[in-house]
């Protein structure tokens, strides 16, 4: 493998591991948990693993004695800056343990332990690794852990490599299949372990205890370097509108903190849009007036930041997306049926007045994207629609309608980005490198302390590492109960942005002056070497969080 | 202006001036200069500024007593990093001719010459933008000075603010109406130098004594961070394939360095399509068999760089796109009259033979793009082509036909991306931002030896910045005649990858083992503070060259 410099001169770097684990440590329980909601349900689905403390490790006088122990690793789902780093310190941690330890990983995801595809992860294979993005050490997957005979297939390999403990690696899908696989092994006495650990640049699964989720410092920082380029070029040339659209396949965090770095005209917060039941005219009108109020000053240029997730998050695209699943699955034959310049109309004509309404408004290419790109299952592929296109659209027709009313007087043209895999395997921020580095080895610490069930924790962050707190939470406690494909299913609860939380209201208390000034900042890339001001500070996200 | 933490630190960086521009200099003239063809005609246009020396700076051990001088300075044509410091570079240089010396930036490109819009750049605003990216500090514009009058209404401006010489930092067509602009205020005794320096992107504007343009190394820098970020996805995930366009108006020279940084599977070189006459399905094909021979090994993902001009350097498309042009504006009340549904067929028929095969090949939605989609003039926009789709969707039709036939069997899926406006804005590299330190200081040198005419010329540029070598060359010398609207003019020379030059044969000697065999580097973000083999490296292009 032929290395940049860049690659080379990070192998080295030793990242900083908090105080309390640097020594022996021992494992302070607190008090038992509840979960978020519906504890009578989720109590009744965990039998063995509800209900259970609060960890916190503390330093141990006493240096403990241990036998070696022999773990696997899952990397599950979509790839974020700083999974190698789990992984290295997952491997420190265990050698720690006993040198003797051996650390196994589960090839191309899930699937892997279900095939029995693995491979041994020695030093000399995890130094190759060390301080890089991706998830190419093992690869990723995005199989679901969900079924007795997955769950028994598996445990056969891992009987097979004595493997006392399974570290899962994923977002909040994975981590509810984390948990729903420790409590059947604890029920059946497997003798395995089951420990989770934060991940998704999405930022989404995140609570009290779980600060945020490991790879959403450094994707939002390579978001926010390009945003930041392309803002100062809005900002020379003077003629485009940027439409740029974030990664993140429901909540607004990304968009939100890459506008708290960046200070574009617009950011769209989903969250917003539907908490204020706002239309999809609606965020188009908003649009077109921060345009028309830009162009009165004679600044035909702008940036707009969009969430991904957004259309679903506009109730009105929501009932419509709703309504032709149903339609288009009922009436599957028929609409094959109907000639390609007729099925807008024969859509609109089935379609109850509010939904054919809504339709109507979409731009032709839209529209045909929803009737004819569906996914297996017959359903509309929301992900596929550009939203940043659409917006565009609708927003240069409303500028015409506003130009004959006198209302806008400006030149409108747009261009479109979308930022996704530029930034979920970059070479983690010092901050994630340290985070996951961290969040690994108190992983090995959970499996020593002998628990099932919990997610690694690693606190306090935006103190300085030495700082930060270390331990456990069951992942029960994050749990309620949702409809997923008709069925009620116990999950981990996304978290949001919170519209009465301290990034969103710092957004909003500045939104104004950004949308008809321009303020733009420009982060410039991440880097390693400098002074800690620029290296070392965790995201806005979390700073300001951390001072409600 | 809020700043990020990275840009108040950039701000106290000072750029490494060559040693030779440190004291007293003096200019020694080589030989006479010929234009690297079309002498004749050449010397015709340009009789008081044709023939003129290189010229090259040495250490004068007896400094020099100057006059204040009077400096404007115009930003030309599309951004590239470290345009704020040419800018820099150049008021530091005239204050060392003179404390009182001062300078005026034209507004917006070169239209604020001839619309006497201006303002003068005094230190303080200056230090606002050292080392930063974009051209914000007075904004660029694309208005061709090519006319009498608009050099008689910028000489009116010039005059009142009793300036004596203009810099000009632009690309080939701005250096060429650099030298017109010299040639015309020469002719008449104007009493104005003018000078130019090279900037683009693009690389296209070199040759012995212009090693390169500036903003080339921190676009090229910026854009393989991201390519090497996407590749580590697509070697995580290991299901899809990656069409990247790379921006890049006409030669391939942006593509070629990002290629040699990040060792995609495969890399599109324009000039080497055309030189060996390929069609659009010999491109198409090429790539289908490169997919089939990864999927063949199990592998069925990898990245594709396309350079944005590929589609004019395909014989078939640029004979295509010719007769279209020609069609749709000898039959445009015609055309206009069919019905959309029509419109291909009317096309196909209206075309001679081997171009109506061409346009059959073509998918709809870019078919529909060459028809619809026109310029003012009624030209085809061919950078409104989506060409990273268009490759990506033949390519998949292709693989259907293979699989049939039993030659490929294997998943395809595809994810495109356009990187551009990403990297003409950003932040300079050490690189860029010394050199253009550099060229902006040499400017003033030029002016102060009384030269107009000339290009800055800063060279040995793969040697440490103390080493560099400083003069000035005269513009006349890179021209050549050239058709352009249908008239011959005097134009400098592009320079097009050269497939006999060092750059290209490193990339075909190894391409072969990249395509099979998965070979990525990831050389992730810029960095300012690290160790200089991070930081201080020039281009792979300019290093491979410079062994020649």
């Amino acid at each position: 493998m032929k290395k940049s410099a860049l690659q080379k001169a990070r192998a080295a770097y030793q990242p900083k591991l908090p105080n309390v684990l640097t020594g022996s440590v021992k494992a302070v329980a607190g008090k038992p948990t509840q979960s978020v909601a519906n504890q009578e349900e989720i109590k009744a689905l965990f039998p063995s693993t509800y209900g259970l403390p609060e960890l916190k490790f503390e330093k141990n006088s006493t240096p403990s004695t241990s036998s070696p122990v022999n773990v696997g690793v899952i990397l599950s789902g979509g790839q974020a800056p700083g999974g190698h780093n789990v992984i290295s310190g997952l491997f420190d941690g265990i050698k720690k343990i006993h040198p003797d330890s051996r650390l196994f990983g589960f090839i191309m995801g899930p699937g892997g332990l279900v095939d029995h595809n693995y491979m041994e992860l020695t030093s000399a294979i995890i130094d190759e690794y060390r301080n890089t993005g991706g998830f190419d050490i093992i690869g990723s997957g995005r199989t679901k852990l969900e079924k007795k005979e997955q769950f028994d297939k598996g445990l056969e390999i891992l009987k097979a490599l004595n493997i006392s403990a399974l570290v899962i690696i994923g977002g909040d899908d994975s981590n509810t299949n984390a948990a729903v696989l420790a409590e059947y092994y604890k029920n059946i006495n497997a003798g395995v372990q089951v420990i989770g650990c934060p991940k998704t640049i999405d930022g989404d699964l995140k609570n009290d205890l779980i600060e945020t989720s490991f790879g959403f410092d450094t994707a939002t920082k390579v978001y926010s370097e390009v945003i930041g380029n392309i803002q100062r070029d809005c900002n020379s040339a003077k003629k485009y509108w940027h439409f740029i659209k974030l990664m993140g396949r429901s909540a607004s965090h990304i968009a939100l903190e890459c506008a708290l770095q960046c200070q574009p005209n617009v950011c769209i917060i989903s969250e917003e849009v539907e908490a204020h039941n706002l239309t999809l005219d609606d965020v188009v009108n908003n649009l077109a007036n921060v345009v028309a109020s830009r162009a009165a000053e004679g600044n035909n240029y702008g940036t707009v930041l969009i969430p991904e997730g957004l259309i679903e998050f506009i109730p009105a695209m929501k009932n419509l997306i709703a309504e032709l699943n149903d339609l288009l699955a009922a009436k599957a034959d028929e609409f094959a049926a109907v000639h390609h310049s007729e099925q807008r109309k024969y859509v609109i004509e089935h379609l109850s007045e509010a939904n054919a309404t809504t339709y109507a408004s979409l731009p032709e290419g839209v529209a045909r994207q929803l009737t004819l790109d569906r996914d297996p299952h017959g359903n509309v592929q929301v992900s596929l629609i550009e939203t940043e296109k659409l917006l565009s659209e609708m927003v240069a027709k409303r500028l015409a309608t506003m130009k004959k009313e006198g209302k806008y007087n400006g030149k409108f043209a747009a261009l479109h980005h979308f930022f996704g895999y530029e930034g979920r395997c970059a070479d983690p921020s010092n901050f994630d490198a340290d985070y996951c580095y961290a969040l690994g080895f108190n992983a090995a610490c959970l499996i020593q302390s002998g628990v099932t069930g919990y997610m690694s924790s690693v606190r306090n962050l935006v103190k300085p590492s030495s700082q930060w707190l270390c331990g456990g939470i069951p992942i029960t406690m994050m749990m309620n109960m949702e409809r997923r494909h008709g069925e009620m299913k116990p999950v981990i609860q996304k978290a949001l942005v919170r519209l009465d939380g301290e990034p969103f209201r710092k957004f909003a208390s500045q939104r104004d002056d950004w949308a008809l000034n321009t303020c733009y900042i420009y982060p410039g890339p991440i880097q390693y070497f400098g002074p800690a001001e620029i290296c070392d500070q965790p995201s806005l996200t979390l700073q300001y969080e951390s001072k409600n």
